[in-house]
C-alpha cells in the first residue's frame, strides 16, 4: 500500500488537517523548559505531546526540516526522533525538505529520506532542475511504497518571479510542472486513484481571480493530491483552502504549524499552561480547523 | 571581506578548480578502511587527506550534503566536521545544499548554514519559489560576509523541462532568474566587482549552439561568479567549462568530485594505495585539471 492510499483514508476518517511540527523554542510554554531538560529534549517532549493530543484529528504531520537544521547536528537528531515518533504512533509523516538536485544526488537524498534515520512517508520536492531530478525519488517511492509532493504553485509573494511567469506556449511555468506531474500520476497511482506524487499548492487566494485560479488548479490536476500550506499564521483560511479540495472533501491536506503549536498563547484561562495543557490547546485548534474546513464547500 | 572576494583571490592564485567532497564509502581505497575505524571516521580521514593534499591547487571545496544526509545523523556529523576542517585549514567551503523555501523557513536555513555546526562560506540555492525565498539568505550573507550560488542554467538532461522553457516575454525561465540575479549583484557586490550571490551554470556544452549559449551566458551575466559543475565524471571538459570564464580566467570555479576522489583507481603503479597515496593521486588529478583549464581560452 502506498503512502498516498494511507493518506487518502486518513483524510476520509479524520478530515484535512496536517499538523506542522515546526520546532522552535519560542513556541514552547515555559513549563516545557522548567523540568531540567535541555532545549532539544524539551522540544522533543513538546512534539510528542502535540502528536499524542492530535492523533485522531490530524490526517498527517509535516515536519519542516529547516527548523531542525538550524539547531545543527543535535537538531537533526531531534528531527529524526520526531519523524520516528510520528510513525511509531501509526501516523503519516511528511518530510518538508524541498530537495531538488541532479539524478545521482537525488538518489542519495531519496535514500536519506525514504530509509534510515530520517525515514518519512512523504517528502516535498523542488522541480526546478527538471523531471530527471524527480525520477530517482519515484523509483525509491515505488520500491518502498512512499510518496512526494512537488512544488507547483506556491502562494508566497515572490511566486510570480519564476514559477508564475507566463510561458511562450501558453500557461505559466507551474503549468509545465503540473502537466508533467499529471502524466506521472497517470502512470504511478495508488488504489485511491491519486498519483503517488502530489503537489504543493498554496492557499492564499484572496481576489476573485485568485479564487478562480484555485478552482481551476483543482479541476486541472484532479489526480494530484494537494499539500496546502499557508493556513492560519501564513494568512490563508478555510475558505481559500477548501477551493483546493474535491467535492468529497478529499484530495488535499491543509497544513497549519504556528497557529496549532502556539494555540496555548490564546488560552483565556491559562497563560502558563503545562505541557499537556498546551497540547490540549493545540488539539482544540486542530479540531476547530478541521470543522472550519468541513463547513466550507469544496472547489469542485 | 566577503566570501566572494576571498574566492576571487583564491582563483587568481590557484586556478579554477573546486574539489567536490562527495563522500561515498566506495570512493575510498581499501587501506582507508583497514585500520579499525568505522565508515564515517574513515570518510572523515579521507576528506581531510584530500583537503591537505590539494590546499594549494583548489580554489575552494564543495561539499554535497546529500551524500552525508544519506548516512543519517552520523553522516551530518561527518558533514559538519568536514566543512569545519576545510575552514580551519583556511580554505573556502561551498555547502551544496540547493535549499529554497518561503522567507520564514529560508531564515532558518540561513541560520543553519551560515553559522553553527554547518557554517560554510557559500551555499547553493534553488530559486523556484521566487526572490523572497532568497532574501533572508542575502540579509544573513551581508551580515556575516557570506555568499551563495543560485541555480541558473544547469546542464542535466531534464533542464529543458522547466528552467529551460521559453517565456512569453522572450528568453528562457533561467533568463528571468539571471536578470534578477544581475540586479541583485549590482546592489550587493564584493570589492572584486562580482555580486556576493553568483550562479550555478552547467558546463556540458557539446553542440556549436550550446557553446554559443555558454559564451552568451558569460557575457550577459558578467558580474555573476559562476559555480560550474559537471567536469569529469559528469561529462564536461575543460573546453566547455572555459567558455564560462572571463578573459582573465577568473569569474568561475569548476567543480570535479568523483574524478578527483577516485583518481587512485587509475594509478598504474598501485591499485591499492595508502590513504596518502590516494590523496596524492587526487592532487595530481586536480593539478591536471587546473592546467587543462589554464590551457583553454576563456569565453570572452
Amino acid at each position: 500500500m502506498y503512502s498516498i492510499d494511507k493518506l487518502y483514508h486518513a483524510v476520509a476518517q479524520k478530515g484535512n488537517v496536517c499538523v506542522g511540527l515546526d520546532a522552535a523554542i519560542e513556541y514552547l510554554p515555559q513549563a516545557a523548559l522548567q523540568n531540567g531538560t535541555n532545549e532539544t529534549e524539551a522540544m522533543l517532549d513538546y512534539n510528542k505531546a502535540i502528536v499524542d493530543a492530535t492523533l485522531d484529528v490530524a490526517a498527517c504531520y509535516k515536519v519542516q526540516i529547516a527548523c531542525y537544521e538550524a539547531l545543527g547536528v543535535a537538531g537533526l537528531e531531534l528531527y529524526s526522533k520526531t519523524v520516528r515518533y510520528i510513525r511509531e504512533r501509526g501516523a503519516l509523516a511528511i518530510a518538508d525538505i524541498k530537495r531538488g538536485d541532479i539524478a545521482d544526488t537525488a538518489a542519495r537524498y531519496a535514500k536519506a529520506h525514504f530509509s534510515g534515520d530520517f525515514e518519512a512517508d512523504f517528502v516535498t520536492l523542488n522541480p526546478y532542475m527538471g523531471m530527471d531530478s524527480l525520477e530517482p525519488w519515484l523509483i525509491e517511492a515505488e520500491k518502498r511504497g512512499k510518496g512526494a509532493f512537488v512544488l507547483l504553485r506556491t502562494s508566497n509573494k515572490g511566486f510570480r518571479d519564476f514559477e508564475g511567469r507566463q510561458l511562450k506556449e501558453g500557461g505559466f511555468v507551474y503549468d509545465a510542472v503540473g502537466e508533467k506531474l499529471n502524466a506521472l500520476a497517470a502512470q504511478h497511482a495508488g488504489q485511491c486513484g491519486f498519483g503517488i506524487f502530489g503537489a504543493v499548492v498554496g492557499a492564499e487566494a484572496k481576489s476573485a481571480a485568485e479564487c478562480e485560479e484555485a478552482k481551476a488548479l483543482r479541476a486541472t490536476y484532479g489526480n494530484l493530491f494537494f499539500l496546502i500550506p499557508g493556513y492560519g499564521a501564513q494568512g490563508g483560511g478555510a475558505e481559500e483552502a477548501s477551493l483546493l479540495l474535491h467535492a468529497d472533501k478529499n484530495g488535499g491536506v491543509v497544513n497549519a504549524s504556528r497557529s496549532i503549536l502556539t494555540a496555548w498563547r490564546h488560552g483565556a484561562d491559562d497563560a502558563h499552561p503545562t505541557l499537556l495543557g498546551a497540547a490540549a490547546a493545540a488539539r482544540t485548534a486542530a479540531l476547530e480547523m478541521r470543522d472550519a474546513l468541513r463547513r466550507q464547500s469544496a472547489g469542485q
